[in-house]
């Protein structure tokens, strides 16, 4: 998607013609000439960047861009400036301008994917060469499998799905609409469930699956087990980053963010709009209440509140562990002080003990 | 393995005929006819759930299910019963009367996997299309090598094992009898051990391999890296979930349960029936001993007795920790009461100082 | 790499030979026969061992090896020994002789491989069957493209590269020479950003890409994903263990070592040989200083300094840590003490009062 400018013919452009592709309002000189498109951090001359924050402004100073892409609002006075109404739109139309993203051509079912006869695959599904579709799979219209991607057999596979190179659903797995699944993702394997008998951990019955609704997203590497009689569940609008596990049994609601390496234990369930943070690990049998925030590496052991905004191992809510690590810092001056406290109040003892004046001990 | 209810003919049954099937005691209403089968969260009307604990009951009366799977000792009053001796088992077996689970059929090995001729299979091994078995690998009777699942060069895979999609085995690894490997898995990566020579990270000798025992399981994307100069080891019966590294030259115990996310640096080892929860770390070389239990989260630094149970980072025995918890949890409170007694003290010294009645300070 | 012993013819050798393999002098009997070569751990009655530290001679005494490869300057009396100038090097040339790693032959691009016509293939490329080079990449002269590796359109990688099997790299992922990129790593996948508009989760633009420096080492399941506009960038010579995520618009040094599991959010930099162990968080916007060290499980939150060593949750210098962590340990004591102090005060000014010396409260 994004060839270096070498082997790419450099659409060179006008700032004043960049401002016309964006519908946006050119300040300075139009006639700047623009070759590509960076970030502060990577812009050379010749680039236009982007400032989407009045705090990135002293960054500027130092970017050699030739010209910068703001929202209505930020002052410029260093450079040639387009001003837009959504800032991350325009500057993506004119990223794609200089380098523009491949099309995946609705290459139809390659003859070198392997699809089951029983598959049921919709109008202009695209499965890759070395793709796996088995016996009983469905697979909505305008769905895209990758290569390596394996379908295991009774998948359900909704509408404008993409299902990235070597993910792999197991058998039963059934996927809403829009869905993404990048590459490595494995859902549906079996859930982590023991009974030690005789010195032997039996697994658990195995016979649930994973059902995932509309407009999810499923990071890299990311897995989802499936439930012990039915089905772990992601809910619509849901989506978790890479390298995440979700246990057997959970319930996921609608419209959560999870983040890189959460880990979420089994038969847990969240409500509409969670937010967790990277590394954040809950106990099993935990419930999350709506709109609840799990800061970065929380370890959650108890039940949260919807609302809540919990932190810290054990989970607390932040303003409590706010002052807890306030104290916490303090906490090496403190016993400095608290042993002198200690042998002042002794001396004092032994100074009233002294002068007779009373027996205090 | 678990099709949604609507593509599968509902074989509607008696709650008496159940309870035959299962050969359970019928309390209640022989007649009741079910339909399918569910968790309580999930239950509706025409299903039949389980309680396998007395503190379920409660939630058993908001669920619809029209009757429900006890093991004896637990009362219901509020639907038609079925007793038995072991609830899962007879609710694993209704499951999988209401939705079968897929058999998947010997189907020998598929003329599209790439299979070496130099390798050698046993009787009855099935290795579906896509999967690929290089030079001198040796597989035992009855295993299944799913697609994409790589065994490379030298890979000596024991009987009844299975290795599910897209998982893979790097030269030379050892799996013994029943195991199964999840999606995803590498076995026998390269360690993550350097030397630094002249600014250079150079990387240390990778001659060794992986060697897996009896009846272990491996979780999708878990990874497993090869010794420096032999085995990096996995003990009999060992269950490893999702997720979890394994580095170089460890070798683990028989019969550990080793929990998602869990991360075990270079040359650890643990004894029998170790458990980790999940997002445990171990620093190298830490020897943990037999049944010891490390807490989630618990970041261990120092050796693990046997029997004992570690939690919290550092890793710390349990009711250690819980004394500093609660030291902690009151520490805001703690440094207000502190700083009020330094104040009061230095209030008497100041008093008794000015009543002149002795010299303190 | 590494089959066992029952399969291979075993090489007996005589230590003295041994000793002249690796250029090393021989002490004590050199007549003794060596049948195989193992660590400490694992040696049995005809093996050679080694110890590369004083520390581990202890651990000799009940090892059954019947030789050991020592560096200059350990003294051994209980074992026939080989000294040398480098030990790893002389024991790793040992264990080659017996177990001698397994040379994947130069064997072209397999027809059984998916390789678009349009991809640019350099000389003596290897491309195992099941791969996948898709349209417009170019591999440099050298490189292994291994079973079930996904090679995406536009991906440009270098010479003498290894891709280990079902590795994915999405569109425009560009990698350098001699990089290592192991099973089931995914490269390029979308970066977790999204803007919530009227109650739904938007994906942020997805048109940059990665790039890989030269000499770098990507572990097993390790994620990286592209950046936004432009390049997520791990720089020369970095070395980055298993299930590590790094995130989109991340700049990661040169010769960094980053342990596994390890989670590095959007948009952070780090310097060069920054080092990393495992289960590290960085937030996101975090700027780490060349040759900082980050302790296990750190939890940073802010910048890192050059040179500097943070250790904790939220991290904190070392040293301030360890005072934390004394006080921490002192906590309960401390808590218990505090109680009687304050009681001591209370009785003390009770004492006081009543004996009418002097009103203090």
């Amino acid at each position: 998607m994004a060839p270096s400018k070498k082997d790419v013919p450099v659409k060179t452009m006008a700032l004043s013609a960049l401002a016309e592709l964006v519908g946006g309002r050119l300040l300075g000189d139009g006639t700047t000439l623009i070759g590509g498109a960076a970030i502060l951090r990577d812009a050379v001359a010749g680039d236009v960047t982007l400032v989407d924050k009045p705090r990135l402004l002293k960054q500027l100073v130092n970017c050699r861009a030739s010209a910068v892409v703001v929202p209505r609002g930020i002052q410029v006075e260093c450079r040639p400036t387009v001003e837009v109404d959504d800032v991350h739109a325009a500057f993506a139309r004119i990223v794609a301008h200089f380098r523009p993203p491949r099309c995946t051509t609705g290459a139809g079912v390659s003859p070198d994917a392997q699809v089951s006869s029983t598959a049921r695959l919709g109008t202009d599904v695209v499965v890759h060469p070395g793709a796996t579709i088995s016996d009983d799979v469905t697979i909505g219209s305008g769905s895209v499998i990758h290569a390596g991607a394996r379908l295991m057999a009774g998948c359900r596979v909704g509408c404008d799905v993409t299902v990235f190179p070597n993910a792999v659903l197991y058998e039963g797995t059934v996927v809403g609409d829009r869905v993404v699944i990048h590459a490595g993702a494995v859902i549906g394997a079996y859930g982590f469930g023991y009974e030690t008998v005789a010195g032997q951990h039996k697994r658990s019955a195995q016979l649930g699956n994973v059902e995932i609704g509309d407009d999810v997203e499923i990071g890299a590497c990311t897995t989802v087990d499936r439930g012990t009689y039915g089905p772990t569940r992601i809910g619509d609008g849901t989506k978790i980053d890479n390298l995440v596990m979700i246990a057997h049994n959970c319930s996921i609601g609608r419209h959560n963010l999870i983040c890189s390496q959460v880990g979420i234990a089994g038969s847990c369930t969240t409500g509409d709009y969670v937010v967790m943070a990277g590394q954040v690990g809950l106990r099993d049998h935990i419930d999350v209440g709506h709109r609840a925030v799990l800061g970065a590496k929380a370890g959650v052991m108890n039940n949260i509140p919807d609302g809540a905004v919990f932190v810290g191992i054990p989970a607390t809510p932040e303003r409590e562990q706010r002052l807890k690590q306030a104290a916490w810092a303090k906490l090496p001056e403190m016993r400095k002080e608290f042993l002198s406290l200690q042998k002042r109040l002794a001396e004092l003892v032994a100074k009233l003990d002294e002068a007779g004046q009373c027996k205090v001990a």
